[in-house]
Parts: C-alpha cells; sequence; structure tokens
C-alpha cells in the first residue's frame, strides 16, 4: 500500500516546523510548500529548506508568488513592523502584519499541490490562540475553505475527501514547543522574527519574536536561536 | 459619493472580454487582474492589456504566479492540447486542459486585490455551460468560496460583504457573444486558443476554439481573429 500523502505548509517558523514533526508523527510522507512572496523575512526561506531536509520530506518546494504588486500589509510593504517590549502589549483586532487573503492564497496552491501529488491531506499551522487577530487562522475559516476545496477539485467531482488539518489550532505557544520538542523538532532551525537583522539575528521585539520567547519561557526551554536584544 | 469598485479577472479571451463590459454596463469602477502562470497561450495578456485599456479599466496587475512547479495540466505542462474537427466531439469528464485548483488560486488574489483596493465586488467569466467539465466552474463551487471569502477577510470580521458575480455562468457561447456585442465589445482583441501558432494565429481545433467558433456562428457575427485552418 502506498503510503499516505500530505501537503505542508511550512514558512520556517515554529509553528509549521511543529506541524511538519506532528505530520510525520500521523504516519504521511510529506510534500512541503513554502512561498517566497516578497516578505521582509525571507531568510526564513533558507531555514525552511533546512527543516524539510533535516525532517525528511519527500519533496519541498518554493513558489515564488508577488504579494507586493497589491500592499496593504506591513509584512510586504513600507509599513514599519510594531515593536513592543512585552508579549502582553500587543494590542487586539487586526495587526497590521496581516497580509490580505494569504493563508487563503497559499491553502489554494496548496490545493492545486495536493491535486497533482495526489494527496488528500493539507497541513497549515494557524493557531488561533496567540494570533486572533488575523481572520483566516479561525477554524470557522478553515472549515469553509475545506467545504469549498472539496467542491473546487477533480476529487470533489470524482469521489475522495479533502481535508483540512490545522492540529496547532487550539494549542499555547508553549504547549506548540514542549509538543514539537517532545517529536524532537530543532528549533534552531525555525525562525520566527518579522523583521530580522542583516546578519539573520531576530529582533526579539516584533509581535512574533515575544510570542515565541514567552512561549519559551513557558515551557521552561532555551529558545536557541540568535537575538538582538538578550 | 466614490464609485463602487469591482475587481474583474481578465484573461483576454471572450468571456472575460464580456464579463468586464458588464462590470462597467452595471455601474462599477474596474481594477483587472490576469495572471502569467505557465500558460502555453501567454501571448492572450498582450490582448488583456489592451482590453483594459480599450475598455476603460482604473487599473490593470499582471500577476506571475509558476503553476508549472506542480504541472497536471495540458495547459502548463508537456501534455499535448487535444485537438478535434468539430466542437460536437469535444468528450466529457473532466478535460486534460483543467488546471488544477487555477479558478480557486486566481480568485484568492482577486480577494486579496479587492481587500487592499476596498472593493467589495469580484467579477469572474465562468461558464457553466460550455465548461461543465471543470469542477471550478460550477455554480455550487462559486457560491462556497464566496461564503469562504466572507470568514476570510477583514470584511468578514468587521462588517461588508464580499461578492462573487459570475454573470456568464447561465449563458451560452453565442449569448454571451451577442451580450458582449451589445455592449460593444471588440473582440479582435481577445484571444481564446490554447495552442495558439508561433505568428499568433488561433488554431482552430482545440476545444477553446471550436467552441468560440461555433458561438460566433450561432450568434450569426463574424468572428475577427486570425486562425491557421479557415
Amino acid at each position: 500500500m502506498p503510503p499516505k500523502r500530505a501537503v505542508v505548509l511550512l514558512s520556517g517558523g515554529l509553528d509549521s516546523a511543529t506541524t511538519l514533526a506532528i505530520a510525520h508523527a500521523e504516519g504521511y510522507e510529506t510534500h512541503a510548500l513554502s512561498f517566497r512572496y516578497g516578505q521582509r523575512h525571507a531568510g526564513e526561506l533558507e531555514f525552511a529548506a533546512k527543516l524539510a531536509k533535516a525532517m525528511g520530506a519527500e519533496r519541498h518546494v518554493v513558489l515564488a508568488i508577488d504579494l507586493r504588486a497589491f500592499g496593504g500589509s506591513a509584512l510586504t510593504a513600507e509599513i514599519a513592523v510594531p515593536k513592543h517590549e512585552r508579549a502582553e502589549e500587543i494590542g487586539g483586532g487586526i495587526p497590521v502584519t496581516y497580509v490580505p487573503a494569504r493563508n487563503t492564497i497559499f491553502l489554494s496552491f496548496a490545493l492545486a499541490f495536493a491535486e497533482v501529488s495526489a494527496a488528500e491531506d493539507i497541513f497549515i499551522g494557524v493557531n488561533a490562540l496567540d494570533y486572533s487577530g488575523y481572520p483566516d487562522c479561525r477554524p470557522e475559516y478553515l472549515a469553509s475553505f475545506e467545504q469549498m476545496a472539496n467542491l473546487a477539485t477533480r476529487a470533489g467531482v470524482e469521489g475522495g475527501h479533502l481535508r483540512i488539518h490545522a492540529p496547532l489550532l487550539d494549542l499555547t505557544k508553549s504547549e506548540i514547543i514542549q509538543r514539537g520538542l517532545a517529536l524532537g523538532v530543532d528549533y534552531s532551525l525555525t525562525r520566527s522574527c518579522y523583521d530580522p537583522r542583516a546578519d539573520g539575528a531576530s529582533c526579539g521585539r516584533c509581535d512574533a519574536c515575544l510570542l515565541r520567547r514567552r512561549g519559551f519561557e513557558q515551557a521552561g526551554a532555551k529558545d536557541p536561536v540568535p537575538y538582538v536584544t538578550p
């Protein structure tokens, strides 16, 4: 019997690395997919490649798409990435680092990749607790995408069922880290910073850095990545 | 009052040109969106640009995305485009020219473009009658995408409602052409062929050419584009 296959969205960050480990632990042969989308923090792609290799993904594809043509987000446009001193200071509402329709675009490509690879499962490392400000990280969004996906493809017409897996959805950052450490994820191969220094050191003060550092603290583990601020 | 804005997917073909004319007729300021996706028939993009200009679109964006990285379709991979003598010979089922998840990918980018442009309407020239073999041209698919889109975006969180318009959905090819001619569409600026000759002449025998030619015949109009076969 051929192995069951999954497409795993892999950004090179902590969440997607943990998601890849979970897909492997559940017995999937994984086909990892990353995007060069004009992000400030394109250095994460180098880590995505290292992760895919170290963790034994069957294939890793990096797609170039140009989200900068639209603008509208601090991650892709000339808008400053907000900085804080502590994770508790991160505001409510939709943050300026929100990229319009990003998860929808990423999942749509994952859907094409799944269809061509004869995979029926797509894994995405979204998390509703720490990023509740992003509309496309909510469970009702993911359920709706899955429903649409099953109408969009051959599988929907000829039988078969596509599933969207978001195994981190209800976990806190420290639970994600504990889960990943138990599965042997090497977090030195991940990067989370939205605004890294030229030498690759994480800024330590963007939302992604603050949530990550607090997560490691709460998990009682040491974050192995280098930071600008100690 | 500012004009109501719509994003219009514009391939350079007959259907999307007619759709653009309909959006204008309904009073929208249009923001046209085309894709360079590794299609054999990339010459259509030149016509998309001419159409956007001739028809008075406010803006025209061409996004490069690489669907060839996945393969799996005669439109993007090294699979021969099927040829027939007559439109009636076109087979049932999903044709090999189906590009996995293409409309989902295109609509996802349209969604991002709409969100950044403060547009609440997206027009797509899909047609369920002549292309019933494509799963992502069915009305239930479009309704499901609209539902997902309203959960994916700021509009879904903060109020507002995104609508997907598919004004050609139930029209035959000849009805589309009659509608377009009535609205003044210059069909000499459109191309439909999946497999044009190097000089740009349409092959006349791929599914797209056969359906187009039959449509013009049934509409009692002359197709102004050059064909290899008379």
